[in-house]
């Protein structure tokens, strides 16, 4: 009998979350019914969301439960199906969780969709051509909208998201400004991501010496900014943005552990009359396959080739987790599990 | 000769606006050349965005001039023509400016517009057919963009866009609750305005309890906010927005004195995938005759007759202003000047 690792989570957080908040546990595989599709996963994503599950408290969606598989997003193969549309070594991506293996109701709609692994590699379906690109591809055309020649700005710059949106603002014609932390990080948007110009936030210790940074780093004011941090950074980036510029609010992972962190300024909003606008992409399904196909395109040729932190089997996830909230990773954080 | 007495803005405040940064003078009335108009002032117009042009910070617009008329909506008659499209006794209005008659080049486009003052009464093209009706408008119709039955909240409900903004919702099917100041407001605006229900901002010492009292006026969750206030208002109603929530900005009065207010827990955008929107209505001309239709015919059909305060004479405008800002105001505030 095969025996499938799974990490649960054991217990929610009181404050930052830590290794023990989560727990490991080998079960067998249950022999599948009519309609299912045994997913053997190749890579488990880890996402800043994850994090805003393990709370109990009012969030995107419901709370993660205690004692249940973790939810993440997988691709995989096929090891065994009774489902007609499926058959056995064809290459899958959907919500398998912190586990080996996932007995997937592939009836369900969005549950298990077959994808082309000869022009993309797997491992970009859970990254560029998965949640985070289309993440970054939502809230760049839906909600900052930019033209030809605006000076966008992203948090997060070096991660999956960030990445994906330096690709795409450059496709547009725009003006690419990133954040990211450290030396390293900041070199490679610029290098390797074709972002104009690279911000190292760990080089300022306050909203105003940052702000100073994001002006040199955009003379001509910021038009758009995408949020994936929140906190100070936001501040900074607020004090900069052009009359309707947009902001895209994507993550606020500097308020996961508790304490909410205030907004320095909203008086700004109306100064600049800016639009500032949260979204969750799965509620916004319609707009995948056209993000996809351009996500797709960019990797198949080239133009997008972020970088991959990939953690060794199921046992890591945790602690590959807790690295990733605090910005250890370097580009998508993946735990490889085959 | 005609004597023009005007309000200067004499010094500009540190921290609260005070009676002696204006200034009164009398001023001649210099000859008219061709294509102008004297208007005699019947009313002048108060209102709250005024203090921010008393300011020398970066705001909607230039900081009013030190030494210069203050600016200001007005609604008169001609009393002098040295252009083809207006007649002596025409009424018109205009941005006057706080005195009694101001000299207007009237081919600027957008400068004098004439008015029909048999169905609706002058001083309502200031307040309810004017710019705060457009403003409520273009809150209500262009960013919150509501659905019959939802539950929408404005702030400063009693005043001039409130009293707008309760009357536009109502037309279109909403529910739709007042934040005012006082019992009295309170009253007003469930028993004069029509609004479905009110809350007294004074009975509640911090956000948490107007928060409360937001939840138990609005057992539906708050679909759109317009706000004119800022600051733990804010705070309070941004805790009770429903997902998709718009919140049109249009006012931070709270924050017109120098420190900036924060916003408590600016994560909720981003949870309740909120978008908060600023605007200021001048910058949008193209839909003002369409609102100002809308708007018309509300008054001139008896369904929006808000009250006005009126101060007496050029000289009462700052003590005047001052109050309003202070919220002292009961309706429109208007100064009458012949």
């Amino acid at each position: 009998m095969t025996i499938n690792q799974q990490i649960l989570l054991d217990n929610r957080p009181t404050g930052e979350a830590v290794a023990s908040n989560f727990k490991l546990v080998s079960s067998p595989i249950p022999e599948l019914r009519d309609g299912q599709v045994l997913v053997r996963h190749h890579f488990l994503s880890l996402d800043p969301y994850m994090r805003g599950r393990m709370n109990d408290s009012k969030s995107y969606a419901a709370p993660q439960p205690l004692g249940a598989v973790m939810i993440g997003g997988t691709v995989g193969e096929v090891a065994e199906s009774r489902h007609p549309q499926f058959v056995v070594g064809d290459k899958v991506v959907g919500m398998g969780g912190w586990q080996e293996y996932s007995v997937v109701n592939a009836d369900e709609p969005g549950a298990l969709r077959k994808v082309d692994a000869t022009r993309i590699p797997l491992s970009a379906y859970l990254g560029a051509v998965g949640m985070p690109g289309v993440t970054a591809w939502y809230g760049l055309v839906k909600i900052i909208a930019p033209e030809a020649g605006d000076t966008l700005v992203v948090s997060a710059a070096a991660g999956a998201v960030g990445s994906a949106f330096g690709a795409l603002a450059k496709a547009r014609g725009c003006r690419v400004v990133g954040i990211a932390g450290g030396p390293e990080k900041s070199a490679y948007i610029v290098n390797e991501l074709g972002f104009d110009a690279a911000i190292d936030y760990k080089m300022h210790g306050d909203a105003r010496s940052l702000s100073n940074a994001i002006k040199e780093a955009c003379p001509d004011g910021v038009d758009g900014y995408f949020e994936n941090v929140g906190g100070g950074v936001l501040d900074a980036v607020m004090a900069r943005m052009n009359a309707f510029g947009r902001i895209a609010v994507c993550g606020m992972i500097a308020g996961y552990d508790g304490a909410p962190l205030p907004m320095a300024n909203p008086a700004l909003i109306l100064i600049n009359r800016l639009k500032v606008q949260g979204f969750i992409v799965s509620e916004h399904m319609d707009i995948w396959p056209e993000a996809l196909n351009e996500l797709g395109t960019l990797v198949a040729t080239g133009k997008l080739h972020p970088r991959e932190s990939i953690a060794q089997g199921i046992a890591a996830a945790p602690e590959a987790f807790l690295g990733l909230l605090k910005g250890k990773n370097f580009g998508k954080q993946l735990v490889k599990l085959c």
